[in-house]
């Protein structure tokens, strides 16, 4: 099995959600990462024409934004909050278009409130994007369907397993429409080898961090660094690469002790141990 | 839609957790409930005798007894381990004959301390089952394969969708080894109708709970009353009814608030809620 190299590795900014854009696009060009993935968030803070400079006088390259989505919060009588939602959704691509993101990343949405139908929510996300396309395509953004840990399904996203996304995403034009693998969400799943076979010319992010366990009462926030849970990457990532995706590999960790560390000592852990599990496909310790 | 009628109803005693057999069995009488669900450590504390004394003598049906399973908890190159898992899964068996139980629950167990290796962990699953396979035909048990929710897929069960529960009971006899399907577990599934389905003749027993947002600390504890969270239950006993299952339904729920209540209270919301939801097909409120 061939490693992935350090020269893939991206750090996506929620590991260290306390910086801004500027000082985590810093941090990279200490550590000599050479991707970082965005938050919306932290893009409007400083301006899309600011991130973009930030980005480019770091040398980084953006691996992804972070998120569209949320297509089921309106319920389907409400044609203003649909309609909100598709701005909100079209300015994400706008901006996937001016930072050259690789992906803009989708977190679909729940149920939509009020309701217990999950093939409502789910043709509701189908149509959302199905309405996004057309701009995407136009302005050459990739839309990453990401399938969300089960336990998210009832109120962050209705696709809850990489074979729903997939089938989700063939709806649309490859070039268009795609899929995030995110260890942390799909490590599960008897059937992950086959459907990131599946998914060959449609992987648009892999994204990396460590289930760890027990979960801690904020279930958003079990993410461990690379190596400290009980994932398995040297597989999944054999599947993705076979599965042509060549591109950059996000580590992003939702963790409170994390958060909580320095940013500088974060970083070093992320290389390091990006470089000891997914390069050197081996676990430490 | 023909609803479940409340002749069906089981009460799995999880769901009063602080009472002992005898207790758990008058409630269910008082309440005109006419199954219960049974748990090992509270048939040991009056013994087997005892226990199907009991149970006779309140006219109750045994839907079935919890627990076996735990397979992986021994290391592959633990014989002793394994033999002690499944001298103890034996007995469960033994007990599950004795009561007449409708199916022997197997909760099949998580990761194999100290391993990453899913892959391990479901043979050894499979490799238990089969050297179960014999005593179970020989006495007349099913063995009921649980899928449980991904979120469990570490530390309990590394069965973690129907779809692979069903792949793995059609390895044994239908009459030995069949599938459990509870809601709360399986809900979130985009295939699950289809799951279902295919478990035509291998349902042993059906299970339910709701599925409440936002989860709590403890996510075993995060099941509520049927109708106070988001399954549409309607659906999913329809599909179950499809594929001829006919038996007891359980109501198991794992809830703090719900053990804190008296029991008369919660036997019978149990009983007006499967009445209302399961009985007549729709949700209160």
């Amino acid at each position: 099995v061939t490693g992935i190299g350090l020269d893939r590795l991206s750090l996506n900014q929620a590991t260290v959600r306390h910086l801004g854009l500027a000082d985590a696009a810093a941090l990279c060009a200490r550590h000599d990462i050479p991707a970082i993935g965005l938050w919306r968030d932290r893009v409007a803070e400083i301006g899309l024409a600011g991130a973009v400079a930030t980005v480019r006088s770091a040398g980084l390259h953006v691996s992804s934004l972070c998120r569209g989505g949320f297509f089921t919060r309106a319920a389907a009588e409400d044609p203003d909050g649909r309609a909100a939602a598709l701005a909100d959704n079209r300015a994400a691509i706008r901006e996937a278009a001016g930072l050259g993101a690789d992906a803009l990343v989708l977190v679909c949405g729940g149920l939509v409130p009020g309701s217990r139908d999950l093939g409502l929510a789910r043709r509701m996300v189908a149509d959302a994007i199905g309405e996004l396309v057309p701009q995407a395509q136009r302005l050459g953004v990739r839309l990453g369907v990401e399938p969300l840990h089960p336990m998210f399904c009832a109120d962050r996203c209705v696709i809850a397993s990489l074979g729903e996304a997939v089938d989700l995403a063939a709806l649309f034009p490859a070039d268009v429409v795609g899929v995030v693998v995110d260890t942390y969400h799909v490590w599960w799943d008897a059937r992950l080898a086959e459907e990131i076979a599946r998914a060959a010319g449609r992987i648009v992010s892999y994204q990396v961090c460590d289930w760890v366990v027990p979960l801690p009462a904020d279930t958003l926030l079990g993410r461990g660094h690379v190596g400290d849970g009980v994932i398995d990457f040297g597989p999944i990532s054999a599947a993705v690469t076979a599965a042509g995706y060549g591109g950059y590999v996000e580590v992003e960790i939702f963790n409170a002790d994390v958060w909580a560390a320095p940013a500088d000592q974060t970083a070093a852990t992320v290389r390091e141990r990006f470089g000891a599990v997914l390069d050197g496909s081996h676990h430490p310790g």
